[in-house]
């Protein structure tokens, strides 16, 4: 393993992390502070946080609190994988309670077999696990007007996880698509049967019937038994506790691909079926809500992310935007997944703003949320994934701009 | 992303998954069996399992339960992530409640400066996050004479998880090792001050010190708030709840180096730091324990790893070991990690014998248990790697061989 510091990097931690050291009570080879001498907890069957850990999902307020959302706590996110636990959700009738020996996935519609799959028979197939993220078309709402304090709040409908499942492309090909099937109705167990259409050629690329989710079982939040992976498109699509899968000739135009999750423009059109999730970053340390001790080194980190592939590069400016410095990506990158990126910074004190910029590998540079604005309107809603600037104060602390 | 199953596999699934799916009831249209029509439960802070999810940490029966052990449920896992809550334990005095405003690193011995580290000044310094296994010497230990009825209870003191840390060479370097340091005694904040010595060449070379796992901080069985990762060695020289790291000219001889974790040879001498874990494979399904509903097509999965570096091949046996196939590895690959291998299978219904082999990127190849008893006789106990097999019985239930 390489040190994930550049050598400049290293220097400069060298050079100010004295002060941080000192203030850590310096080395006089004496014992550390804590040292329990009784015996600790047994083990046990299923493991629990410590009682200092009390990362959380923001529950967004909501009149009913099934058709509700929760939001993934980025700016304590380490690595790239969210915690099956911690994983953004977002439920229009509440999250329905599937026994998995009675569930059963319908394939019917324009194929030549229609199908039923018990989760025993999905199961047996060929799978395959891949690390990708999921995100809410709506994440970053707040930020078409009213920029959101933290990047829980601001972008915290993202999140990243290692999906295990079968090709969507093996059980389509086992019923037999007729030549006039263009599109896939998904349809959930949840008690509104919440609906999307999905065209045919994605349904045979890259999609997925997930029943795995970071090692184990899909999580009840997540579709348990089995939800539908739509890599790099918005999480929306990607159909939860998955019901019936009906091929068609157009698509079905369900509520929620008309009257929500459409993007309303500045002449009052309606755009439709914007899928893909454009990329974008967001810095997690440090971030609104968190204070620095003092001047001195630290290791500015995020997130990127692009529903189009790889993240190529993100760059990082600490002066307000007149200057950028690109940083270190987390190897191996995964093509629509979190890249988490790192990049040494000395904070010398001074008032700051700071932001990322990340840039795809189609080319693509995410843009600011002025130019975002320019072409849509501030009525867009979603799809917004514009640069997320931060202030850092002379005290320390961080706030949004 | 490619069609997991090979063009071969498929082929095989096709031809055979017929019989499944009848079984399944066949197609006829109609709606599938579970639809909820009331609202389901809310969104929450902090998410939790499936009441149908029960995979559980096997606890192996100790005087005491904090001297004890629990074990991965293999047979359930998914991918290559395990997740944090059911990663294997072994714990020597229980696992100590630390607080992380308190806990500190204390660095001394043979350097130019000696040092504390506060967890607040190790979360400031450069980062890194990599996928790595990590694996009790005890693992397989009933391999030896008394082969185990199941993956979790033969194979699961293995467990792989996303960690997140600091280098352990930065803070070496921050310190100054003088020319005569070549050891590193590494000390836990358990009751029982758990102590190994790690060659200094390893320190300087891969290791980490974790405070993240899996996107969240640290478990407390795995050593919150701060372990030392020893990439590919031996699980107990990953100390955990890690407070004090002493540099010296030879190693300490502790009690863990000593009358425990070295291997007893026929002769009657022990091995004495034999601290890499080679290359080993395990199919998780199916797996003892399980059941086959009848003859025709699943997929045969299993985890692979090597302490040494990458998994180049895994071979599966179907037929006693008179013929092998090479399985499809999961991609992209991690060193040091779980590697997740598919092969598609069509059981004919006949009793057989299933088994896997891996090769690491070395060129070492996991060996028979009969070869490492060739040579080290049956008393060795720790590092058995080698090749576990499972006998599918004609009614479809699967055994110990």
């Amino acid at each position: 393993m390489k040190d994930a510091s550049s050598r400049r990097g290293f220097l400069a931690l060298t050079t100010s992390l004295g002060a941080a050291l000192a203030s850590c009570g310096g080395g006089d080879g004496g014992a550390p502070a804590e040292a329990p001498s009784r015996l600790g907890k047994p083990v046990s069957s299923y493991g629990e946080r410590s009682r200092f850990s009390a990362e959380r999902r923001f529950i967004a307020p909501t009149k009913t609190p099934e058709q509700a959302a929760s939001l993934t706590p980025l700016q304590d996110s380490e690595g790239v994988i969210t915690p099956s636990a911690l994983h953004f959700e977002r439920h229009h009738s509440g999250i329905p309670d599937l026994d998995p020996s009675v569930h059963e996935l319908l394939l019917h519609g324009l194929v030549e077999r229609p199908l039923r799959f018990s989760m025993d028979a999905l199961k047996r197939m060929p799978s395959v696990s891949v690390i990708r993220f999921v995100e809410c078309s709506g994440n970053s709402r707040s930020e078409w007007s009213k920029p959101a304090p933290t990047a829980q709040m601001s972008s915290g409908m993202a999140s990243c996880s290692e999906w295990t499942g079968v090709p969507l492309r093996t059980v389509l090909d086992e019923a037999g698509l007729k030549p006039e099937a263009k599109w896939l109705i998904c349809e959930g167990a949840d008690a509104c049967r919440m609906a999307r259409s999905l065209p045919i050629e994605k349904a045979l690329d890259d999609c997925l019937l997930v029943y795995g989710q970071n090692g184990e079982a899909l999580r009840p939040e997540q579709g348990y038994p089995l939800r539908l992976l739509v890599p790099g498109w918005e999480g929306n699509i990607n159909v939860k506790w998955l019901r019936v899968l009906k091929a068609t000739a157009g698509p079905s135009e369900t509520r929620d691909e008309t009257s929500k999750y459409t993007d309303l423009m500045p002449d009052g059109s309606s755009r439709q079926f914007t899928f893909a999730m454009e990329a974008k970053s967001v810095i997690t340390t440090p971030s609104g809500g968190q204070a620095l001790p003092g001047p001195g080194f630290l290791e500015i980190r995020g997130l990127a992310w692009s529903g189009r592939g790889l993240i190529e590069k993100v760059e990082v400016s600490v002066d307000g935007g007149s200057t950028w410095e690109v940083a270190q990506l987390q190897e191996p990158r995964f093509p629509k997944a979190f890249t988490r990126f790192r990049l040494p910074w000395s904070w010398s004190g001074a008032e700051t703003t700071i932001q990322s910029r990340a840039t795809d590998e189609t080319g693509y540079i995410q843009p600011t949320v002025q130019e975002l604005v320019a072409v849509r309107g501030t009525e867009s809603s979603y799809h917004n994934n514009g640069v997320k600037a931060w202030k850092v104060l002379a005290d320390g602390s961080v706030t949004n701009v």
